[in-house]
This record gives structure tokens, sequence and C-alpha cells, in this order.
């Protein structure tokens, strides 16, 4: 059994990470930590998120000595803000544990990425450089090897889940970028209290304009430009993203089905539709449900995932299960 | 024309009274504030409330002398906390302002109540005496010559409506208390950024078991005990009650289409139906639907009404109309 | 390995059963059945219910012949109407299946109730008298036992199990009734277009006030009368019921707590709560939870579940577990 | 005072022009009818639409006869189906009408349109040729001398509105096409019981990708291909458009603010923004707000209308308000 710690546990996405850990046959789930400073230390995991109650009740912890704690556990989630999970890191490395970052501190490899983005510098060129890019489908044979794991980020991994494809097919017009339309649910937020979260306030809306940080991760995995346009939907969970792309000249439908179907063939938790997806068939799900139309030189994709599950946390199961030669939907179904 | 001054325009029900005055063919919207260290002193309102967009751009100005704002107005409308109610109401009284107050801090004609419920001493008794409940369609007679008129809590509005009727005729049961169980919009929480009205945590619950505010305010306006439930819905607008009744000996059905019939005969607001109400009927209206049915010695009354309108800002407006002698619906409709 | 049948498997329910069977270690899902003449007759499950693809793709067959379906299962899930499953159990049952019927049609051991309630002649008293009705933690003795189980109602599964407790502790005045004020999810309206479920018009009301079928069924059950009055909510799932109850002369807060102790004491599935129940902490969950606030000579009650697991396929998975000796969460969680 | 009918009033686009004829100055409600067929002919419309009580208490009434309709009024409304209106234009012009047509019979001056995208050959080309298309804020000085006006659809109200100015500057690359994607309310699909808008299954998501009706309504009106992506969303009212284009050579930011600017003076119902618009700003409103992004070659633009007021029933009547020379804002807020 390999000990896992969930360090950020307070917020959604750890309390999804600690139901899949106490699920996994294979994992014992041997702590919960919060920043030392969080008002919920201390506090059962169960009191933060109801619905864990009967099941987990184990108490989020101060997260006092990073070094004791990376002493006793062999994996390591970190679902935390980006800067602390770039300082975290480290010391869980340094002490062999195997982290799974759900944060933004080592998806993209390149240091001048971060203070432009992020607002910090840095300063762990010699992990940046080791960190692989969990995008579970696309990168198995990295993640085999891997001890740094960046999982990525919601919008990401249902725009590259969508595009990839036709880009490693070469069925894409060149000259123009791609364009993303994705609806995100409230959740991907982050469990805080923010006017612009109030239930009151929630209203279908763009947001993060030319200005979201997703956009340079998804331009720079996937090796393109793109126009990246998020909107914040009256739901708490759940990513719908819709493309459109041009195609290159005389690529017809039956090359674009080909290039779905040999991306994800024997990936089961990419669900390839015959119409488009809904959003409600993906919640509570770590599936990506993937469709698209074709008319004249123009594709429209349209990916769905749970921004919680496939979007953060079941993906960095997948990446686990990976890692480590587990099935690959162990408790994730 | 009568001068109109709005103190706590920053709020939801303090946007919809800036509505209708600004609609009100005998009002003139002569200022909009809010505590002089609040973070929206100086902005336009429409930037607060997006939807007064091109209706009305006029700033939200810091409370700094009520004196002064006294002296400029011939009404107040006091969207504001309970103490803070409590503090203004005799400046602008002084000042020969009628007062129209939104909040709990003149509801209920005994000091005794507020140390208990809203944890401050009431110190102008002179003023409480003179209150007058703007309940608008049970105390239209006290209204017409009131300078202070405390307009009623949303759920009191509500549960008052549909149980009346039923005690002035003398239908009731004495010796069973009417159960309340009412469920109102996030709208009713204010307009503020709390865990608890935060999106991803809203879902349906009851809350303030035995403990809230406006079981006393319904009590005392009744005359008799109640069992009141409130509970938070996940929509933004509206309160749906459903009270439960013993009926009297012998009291049947007639008797009690009578007694709705009779107290609102003439009194436009209150819709009563053939069947029970539906909230969304009202949301977005002055109305109060009412319905009910009645089976052996128990009858269920359900009333709605939107929480903002005549659970709040359109109530005060009647009042204000009554006050004055215009038309009952002017700037309702 | 039992094999399992569902029929009714194109509704929500059938389709909660259906990822449970397929979970369950001791089952194997042997086939799904709507009645012949179905438009959904023929259609892979996952077709009807998006988010089944990818691990059911079984096609719902047309019921034919029942006789030859009863031969092939050990076990039928009955998530059909009323009449449907009165008239399918008898061919189950003399097939030496074990029966699970998700309806109303064995709930109630007096064959007068059904034409009153139902609108049908209970023509099987037979089998209506070795009915074991399947409220999990009160009747588990009995279910061991049972070829043919009667999976309780929604509601009647969220009021008992707030109610008994009570009852059986002889903590209630005897005068007064129960008042029940219960909303559910659309959900429990099954799976069908009606304008009363159609988006725009689902709205907070109340519906089939002292007319709906499990008024009866809860009366019956507790031994006692209750005023039972439902509200549709606009939420897909869940319901949540607050019960007003008066207390028994002198009776105290920590008998009640020590009434609901004792019932649930290594009951798993119920969470006493310390404070009162959200329902977003039991969505998608078997759980029931319950909490209470005590003033004077009342008690509020409030329960909350899922009500398609708890209110009904989770439920009838349990009482199979509890049936077979299988581990009481088994497919579960 | 002129008279006005409405036709197709058991609609929720129906209700909405009830409720503003009603409020018009001008205007008197000289009937409200439906197809003669219809299971609602002869029910008051306040029973259809529950939020009319006590505003408007009319009958709807079956449309046996449309000469004698047409004789008693100077300006109907037809909110039908496509075919219908195309059917029944003709004998209201006849009769010296004036028509808004909220359908698409009238929109698009091409004959050969119909068929192809709307199932019927147009027989009236007439007084297609005569019809005016009702972009309020672009057509003025047409609309004021015009007999039938086709008033635009929502989605492409909200469309063109948004794109229109940089195209009247000359201000978009021409070789690229304007990416729509927008989101609608469940209203958008009508008052009627279907399992799409059923409310357990309406969940985010696009449909009639390349093949819905309105994008070549916008691409005829705008003089240039678009790309078109109309989603449902899980809210009942409001349409947000986010639309990607490419600028021509050496555009600027200055350029683009300008040209909405000069489009828009003196145009109440568009509100510019500074930001991105929020759906729930202009719900329950006549207005358009409009907001955009610019940056290196691309630039975003978000528009957002209630799809029943500013995307049929509100423009509607500033069509009339023009045709007629009232206040533009008569009767809109």
């Amino acid at each position: 059994m390999l000990k896992a710690a969930i360090v950020g546990a307070s917020g959604y996405t750890g309390a999804e990470l600690a139901l899949m850990v106490n699920k996994h046959p294979e994992l014992t789930l041997s702590g919960l930590y919060v920043s030392a400073n969080s008002v919920d230390a201390g506090k059962p995991i169960c009191e933060l998120h109801g619905k864990l109650q009967g099941i987990i009740d184990m108490p989020v912890q101060p997260l006092t000595s990073v070094e004791e704690v990376a002493q006793q556990c062999d994996v390591v989630f970190l679902a935390t803000a980006h800067e602390v999970s770039h300082d975290l890191a480290p010391t869980f490395l340094e002490n062999n544990c195997v982290v799974l970052d759900l944060s933004g501190a080592y998806r993209v490899l390149s240091e001048g990425f971060y203070p432009q983005y992020y607002g910090f510098e840095h300063t762990h060129s010699k992990w940046l450089d080791k960190a692989v890019y969990g995008l579970a489908e696309w990168n198995e044979a990295a993640i085999v090897g891997a001890d740094l794991i960046a999982v990525p980020g919601c919008y990401p991994t249902a725009s590259q889940l969508a595009i990839k494809p036709l880009i490693e097919s070469n069925l894409l017009d060149d000259t123009q970028w791609p364009v993303i339309n994705a609806t995100s649910g409230v959740t991907g937020a982050g469990r805080k209290a923010t006017m612009t979260n109030s239930f009151c306030e929630v209203s279908l809306q763009a947001y993060g304009v030319f200005t979201h940080r997703h956009q340079p991760e998804i331009s720079s995995h996937l090796g393109r430009e793109v126009i990246f346009t998020p909107h914040l939907g009256n739901f708490k969970r759940g990513i719908l993203a819709t493309i459109t792309m041009k195609l290159a000249d005389g690529v017809n439908q039956q090359q674009i089905a080909a290039a779905f179907e040999q991306a994800y063939q024997g990936k089961p938790i990419v669900r390839l539709q015959q119409d488009l997806p809904k959003l409600q068939n993906v919640e509570n799900t770590p599936f990506c449900d993937i469709g698209w139309k074709v008319q004249g030189q123009h594709v429209i994709v349209v990916s769905a995932i749970d921004n919680l599950l496939k979007g953060a946390s079941s993906q960095a199961m997948q990446c686990l299960n990976i890692r480590y030669g587990f099935p690959m939907l162990t408790s994730l179904l």
C-alpha cells in the first residue's frame, strides 16, 4: 500500500482527491493538510465537505513541517495555489515522494512564463526541467517514469483533448487560430467567498479574455496559437468547450473521424460521441466526451469534462495509476 | 414633486427602490447614499447594479451629514441594517422627512424585544411609539397619517398575508400553533460575499430554526404563537411560504374562502388563486399570490411574493402611495 | 454470481440501478427491459442516459415474454409504473426470482388502499400479504427472508427515517399530527416530457396537497396520521423534508438525541447531524442526513436524501444486500 | 388609440407582447388569438401565464376568421410559427393592418431561402419584397414607412448588433469568418413539452451546429459568411453571444471603440460596456449590452439580450414605436 498525502484538502479538488484515495485499493490516506494559517486547520474534512461524512472523518492538519510530512508519505497531491506548489514540491521530491501537482507551477517548461502569467519567479528550474505534463491520454510514456507530474488545468484538458488529434494528423489550416469558447462551473473558481462567486451575482459571462493563464498553457503544449475565451456559467461543476477550426485544404469528414478514433482507441476516459456532448453526462464522472461537426472547410469540436475530476482530481489519479502501473480506471468509477 | 432619498442604495432592495422612485411620476430621486466607509461610496449606482445602466447613473454618495441629507429630501427610504436605521430615523423625522424604514428597527412596538432579538438597546422609544407597521393591505388607515413607517420583513409579509384573514374571521383552533415553512431566494441574505451565499455552497436547507428574528415579528403582529422554519433555496428571488393550520371546530371551505375574499377585496396586490401559487409568477412583480387547500380540520395556505419587492421595496412604495394619497399601484407595475 | 434483471431501465431510477448492479461484485446484469411498446425499446441504455456511455452499453429490450425473462434471472428490479409492477411481480415470484419492486404496488398491506389511491384493484392479495416493506434501517429482519420487497417511496423514506425514532421512543404528543413539508427535485416526476416538468415552467410550488399517494404510505407505516405537503423544487435530484412535531409532556433534548442515536447506531447510511442537513451533501449518495432542533414543546426534524438513490435505487440495493447477506454498503459508495 | 391584436398569445413572446401593449399609452389591446385547434383556445391568458394575473385577464380566442380579426385592429403582432405567419400576414396587410411578424417568414428577401431552411415554399413574393427587417437600431428609416415589419430572430439580433458596427466601419479582415458562439435560455425553444426542454435533461450543450436557421439570417443581413454555433443553457431567459473576429491590418483599439460609439450614439437600447456584459443585467429588460476586448489582430465582442424582449417582443414594440413616431422607449421600461 502506498501512503498518499493531500495538501490543500480544504478545497473542492482536495475533497475529490480524498474520496478517490480512500477508494483506491493500492493507496492509504496518510494525511490531509492545509496551510498552517488556514481557518480550516484542525477541522475534520467532513465538516468542510459535508458529503464526506460517514466516509472520511480525518482532520485537515496545518502543514507545519513539510519535511516531516514528506517523510511520512510515498505520494503527495498538491491541490494548492501556484506559488505554494512551486515552493512545496522540491521538499517532497527530495524526500523521494512522487508529486502530483494540480497547480500551474510546473506545467510549462519555460521559466520565463511564470513572472509574466503567474506573477512569481520560478526558482526551481532543476525540477521544472524534470516535470512531466500529465495529460494522461497523450503522455503515458513520460508519466510512467515521472516523479513530478504537473496535472493540466481544467480548460487546457478540455481544449487539448479536442484539438490535439487534428494537429497530430495535420488536418488544420495553419494560418487561422483555433477559437476556443469554453464555459466553466463556479467550482472552477475555488472554495471561497467572493462577490463574483456570490449566488446572486453569478450569471453567464465571459471573463479573463486574452489574459487567462490557461491560454499560454494550451498554446505552449499544442505548439500553436489559439484564441481562448473562458466563461463563467450558472452551474456548479463542468466545462463545455466549443472549438472552431479551419481545416487544411481538402480535408474530409473521414479523415477527422479517423484522427479522433486513432487518438483515443484504447483510451476509455475519452468517449467519442455520435452527436455533440451534453454537460450533465460528464458531471461527477472522470470522462471527457468529444463530438464534432464538419461543414466545408470548418470543423467544430465540442468537449465536456467535469472540471474537478478530469479537469483536476481524477486526471491526477489517472496519472498516478499510470505512474505505478495500476489498472487505468482504478478508483475512477 | 416629492424629493426622495435612498440610504443603503448599494444593496438589492436599494436598487429596486431606485428603479421605482425613478419611475414614479410624483417623486424625484434626490440622492442615493451608503455608509461613509462603504467601498461602494462614490460609484455610480449602475456600476453596482448593472441592470440600472441607461436608467439611473447617479452615484451612491457617502452619508457624511445626515442632517444635510435630511434637509434636502421630503421622504427617505432606509434600506439599511437594523441598528443603522435605529440611529438614522430620528434625525430624518426631526427634519420633517417621512421615513420608510425597511429594517426591523421600528417594527415591533416593544423596546424589550430589541436587545433579545436584534442585539441592541432601543433608545428611541418616542419614535418607536409613533411607528406604524406597513403591512399595506391591513394597515391603510394608520399608514395615511404616519411619519415613520416600518415596512415588514419578507417572511412576515408572506406569512401574515396568508394567516391574518383566518385569524380575523376566528377560523383557527387556538390550541395549535400555525406551522410556517418558508423558502427564500438568496437575495434575502443581502448583497455580500459569504461562504453561505457562495454559488457552490447554496443548496436547499433550513436555517435559523427557532431563532430567526422574523418569528417574533410574525407572532407579535398576529397576536399568537407560530412555528416558523425558514429555508434557503437555490434561486435568486422570491419567497414561498406553506402554512399548516388547524381549523376551529366545524369550520368549512366556504368560510375560509369567504375570509380570504373579504380580506382582499379591492386589494389588487393580493391575487387569490384557484390553485396553489407558483413562485415564478410573482418574481419581479409586486404581487402576493395566495392559495389554499382544506381537508378535515386542517387548512394549508401557500403564499408567494418576490422577497425584494412585496417583501421589501414595492411594499415600501405601496406605503408611500397610501401615505400621500397617490393611486395604490403607482410605479409598481 | 446472481443474475439481476432490471425492468423499466429507461427511467432515471433504472439508470441508477444499472450502474449499481454493474458495480456489484456479486451481481451480473442479465438484462435491461422496457415495456414492449416503448419508443426506447432496442436502444442501448447509454443512448438514453448519456452518462452511462463507456460503462454500460447493453440495449433495453422490449419485455415481450415475462416468463422467459423470469427464467433467466435470480433477482429482478421493477422500476415500473404501479400497475405494471402489480401485474409483473407474480410471474417473477412464481419463477423463484427475488423481486425488488420500486413502485407502490406492494407497499401497503391492505388491498382497499389501491383503488382509492392508485386507481386500480389489487388482485394479488397472496403476494401482497407476503410483501416486505423495504425501509432498510427498520426492517432488516423481515427483509432477510423476503422474496418480494416493496421498496419505499422517496418522500416516505425521508419522512419515516426522521419520525420513526421519536414514535418508537414514545416522545410525541398523540393529539397533534406531524406536519411534513418536503421539496423534491424534478427527477421525482420521472423521465418524460410534460409542461409541468418543462424547464421554463419549473418553479418552487406545493402540489398534491392532501391527495398525494405518499401520505397514506407514510401514515400506514407509521401507524398515525400525518399532514404531508410535497413541493416541486427547481433542482434535479434530492428531497429535503422538514417535519414539525409536538412533543409529549416533559420530553427533553437528551431524550430526542438518544432516540435518534439508538435508532441509527450501526446504520451507516443514516448520518445524524450536529446541525441541519443541506441537500447537496446527499446528492449522488446513498445517505440520509438527519438533524433536529428543539424548543419548548416542539421539535423540528430535517432529513435529506437523494430521491433516486436512498429514495429508490440505492435503497433497493441495500435491501438486496440485506436479503443475500452481502456487506451492507456493497456497490453503494 | 391604435387597436392592437396579438396572434400566438399562448407563447412566451405572446405574453410579453400582451404586457407591453397593455402598458402602452397609445395602444389598446383589441384581441388575443391562438390557432383554432389549440388546447389553450378560450382560456384567459392569465391562466396560461400566471404572472399576468391581476393585469390582463382577456381570453385567448381561437383564430377562426382572420378577415374579421384583421378588420378589428390597426396593428397585429404575429407571434406564430413561420409557416403560419407566412399564411396570415397577407390577409392582415390587405385589410390595412400594420403587421409586426416575429417569425422568420418575411425576414430574408429571397424566396429561395425558404424551402431550404424553413421547409416551405414562399408564395407571397409581393409582400416579401415589401417587408422591412426590423433591426431597430439599424433600420429606422425603412421601418418608418413599413406596413410589414419582419422582427429579427433572437440570435441574429444579438449577433448583428455586435458585428455590424465593425463591418460598416470596414475594420474586419475579409478572409476569416466571424465565429459566433451563443448560448440561449430555454424559453428560446418556445412554450411546449419536449424531452429536450425537460428540466432534468437541460444541460449546457451545442445544438443545430451548421444547420440553424439563424445562420443564413445573420449572413444574409450582414452580407458575409459567419460561423454560428448556438448552445442551450440551463437558464430560462437571455442570450449571450461571444464573437471572435480577425481585424483588418493595422486596425487599433480606438477605431473599434469609435465604430461602436458612432453606431449606437443616441440609441438608448444598446448599452456599450466598459467591461464585458453579464447576462442577468439584461434579463427582463429591453437592452442589448455590448462589450469587447482587442488583442493583436483579434477582437472579441460579447453581446447580451433578453431573448424574449430585445430578441423578440420588445424589439417588435421598438419597431412599432418607430413606425408610428411614438417615443422610442414607450412601454419598454
